[in-house]
């Protein structure tokens, strides 16, 4: 077991009906002058725009719409940034989904500080205060509601970075697993297997103890029955609520405290695709994740081998009830393709063309060669061709 | 799945040497006047009492000695608030066990009041702030380190309360699991025992989800294994720390988020036990657990009755491996009885002259005729009976 400091300061409000119920109380906490973030229009057409306006109806409202899926440093950042600096903003609300809240967190911390933002973003500057941030999540995926970090893409150069602070936990987030009743199909996947491999980056590690395995292995398993329960009854409560409790403790730590750090290979081989692609995060993962397993399965030698083994067949028995790696690595491929994930990278709209170009940007940038099962720019590349 | 409102901001430094390496960083955040607060005098022999002394050298140090197990309001709360309020402390570092914290937490709740100390901890006044309070965590028992109760006994009236406040979670808990290499068996195996039941409380409901079951099951069989580690090998580190780890998970509900109350009837039960005779906490709720099993298997009709077969036969499945409800509650009694707790009360001194008042004092003051299986005062004298 590995020394651990950990600490998550959010306040989680989950449960039906938690908005109507809390916002206002929260939100009295804090100034008057609130800046409201959202994507797209999901949030005007199911209502919740309208019910937000609604409960706050006496502050100061600013709004900064159309924060993007992989959300962009330009404009969304630096348009964030110039409205909390012009209008002395004292707390951001975040509406939506992960990308929307990753956008926000980037935002509450820049525009506390004189240093260009996108210093802020990849660390070269230090974050030392944030805004404080709200959060109302409507997407059950990225876990963004119970960490300190967030991921932003810079178009200009294809990238995608991970932004980290301990001030911009989310002070308050609002949980209402309603919300999700009415997502399409592909985010409902996406989401799941995004919180599936958050999960798997903890789980294969050097390192790890049992009630964490049985703490993951468990959290797995819901998300493969319940996501099952929601494409049969998109409005069915039970389910959409322990899928979404289960995306929201993804990222934090609380999985797996004690156990090794695995390096997250699978997130930063992702990270290439949808920085150079846009593709959906969550789709990238599915389709990255059972190539990683077999690569590192028939890379690998000596000590490091039997960890892979044990891992990858632990997994695959406590999950899908299967006995060797090779039939645990064919099951996650098989319930991801079964429930109507694309699986390889054509069917995304990605060839062969940029491969080594995204290969060589993973090894440049991810530190893969620090990892549990450290990856060169040839085994990434190989990865990928596998994903084809 | 129930609705929830969580917020547990506690930072845990966990594992080998995290007090050298962070006491004094931490403690600089605040304020020169300390007051150390600790129990009897093994911290002194372990050495750890002259460590802490030197990494705070610089500042004012005052000190509250002596706090009981079980521990008193008279005199120990009451001197720490008079110290408190004398030298105007700035933060409380506690050094000992759950139940020098648990007194630390109403030392600093109270001490921040004009109130009569004692309306503090039953609630009728409240407590609307506390001093803050970081801890060196020396028992794997309660989970005190990671939540916002503590237990505090009156004697001269019988009263053992939960106090209970958000102002009271520590700011910081330092745990190293090697503090735990020599605490004698009784001990060790009393915490174990404390941790196993605060996890029964919230498995053992109404409404529950499968990825707590799967967490819960799993820190359970960890504790029942890695007890059996540190029974023959007392420097165990990797077993000590999967001990620590389960127990400071314990009472602050990420166990089970979503799962509806149970209404920790054992505990309540227990109360009285240790509030009558001032018995090891963790041997009264060892002795307790499996006659409450059975009570409710034999007491319970309908559907709740289905329940409590489902409940007792998951846990007993998937901790021990039985089959049966009778199989199950066995298999705890002898799982206690085998590692060496007296699991009977008059083993620990108590005979039968005292139950009816008990009883009487447990269905008076402890709510559990609201229970998830509601309990009468015949029931709990009939429990109390099944455990001479």
């Amino acid at each position: 077991m590995v020394n651990f400091d950990y600490q998550t300061p959010t306040r989680l409000i989950f449960g039906k009906g938690v908005v109507a119920e809390k916002l206002q109380e929260v939100m009295a906490q804090y100034g008057n002058r609130v800046l409201i973030t959202y994507g797209g229009g999901s949030i005007k057409r199911s209502g919740l725009y309208d019910q937000v306006l609604e409960l706050l109806k006496d502050k100061e409202i600013y709004e900064l719409p159309g924060i993007e899926p992989n959300p962009k440093f330009n404009p969304s950042v630096l348009a964030g940034v110039r409205i909390c600096k012009e209008h002395h903003i004292d707390v951001i609300l975040s509406v939506g989904g992960g990308s929307v809240l990753d956008c926000t967190k980037a935002i509450a911390g820049a525009a506390c500080s004189d240093e260009d933002p996108w210093d802020i973003v990849i660390g070269k500057a230090p974050t030392l205060k944030a805004i404080p941030i709200v959060d109302i999540i409507t997407l059950a995926a990225t876990g963004s509601e119970y960490d300190s970090g967030g991921v932003i893409s810079r178009t200009e150069s294809n990238d995608k970075l991970a932004y980290f602070s301990p001030y911009v936990f989310p002070a308050v987030s609002f949980i209402d697993p309603t919300y999700t009743f009415t997502l399409p199909v592909k985010q409902t996947l996406a989401g799941v297997a995004d919180c599936i491999n958050h999960i798997m980056e903890q789980y294969f590690c050097g390192e790890h103890i049992s009630m964490n395995d049985a703490f993951m292995e468990g959290a797995v398993r819901s998300l493969v029955r319940n996501v099952k329960v929601v494409l049969e009854k998109p409005d069915d409560y039970e389910a959409r609520a322990e899928i979404f409790y289960a995306t929201t403790l993804g990222c934090n730590g609380i999985y797996a405290l004690g156990n090794s750090a695995s390096g997250w290979p699978m997130h930063a081989i992702e990270h290439a695709l949808s920085g150079h692609y846009d593709i959906t995060h969550g789709e990238g993962l599915a389709i990255v994740t059972p190539r990683w397993m077999r690569h590192i399965l028939n890379s690998t030698t000596g000590e490091l081998h039997e960890q892979v083994v044990e891992r990858i067949t632990s997994f695959g028995q406590n999950v899908f009830g299967t006995a060797t790696p090779k039939e645990s690595i064919q099951a996650i491929h098989d319930f991801y393709k079964g429930i109507g994930i694309p699986m390889t990278l054509r069917e995304v709209g990605i060839d062969e063309s940029r491969i080594g170009e995204m290969a060589h940007h993973v090894a440049l940038n991810e530190g893969l060669d620090e990892a549990w099962v450290p990856l060169h720019e040839e085994d990434i590349a190989a990865i990928l061709r596998d994903c084809l």
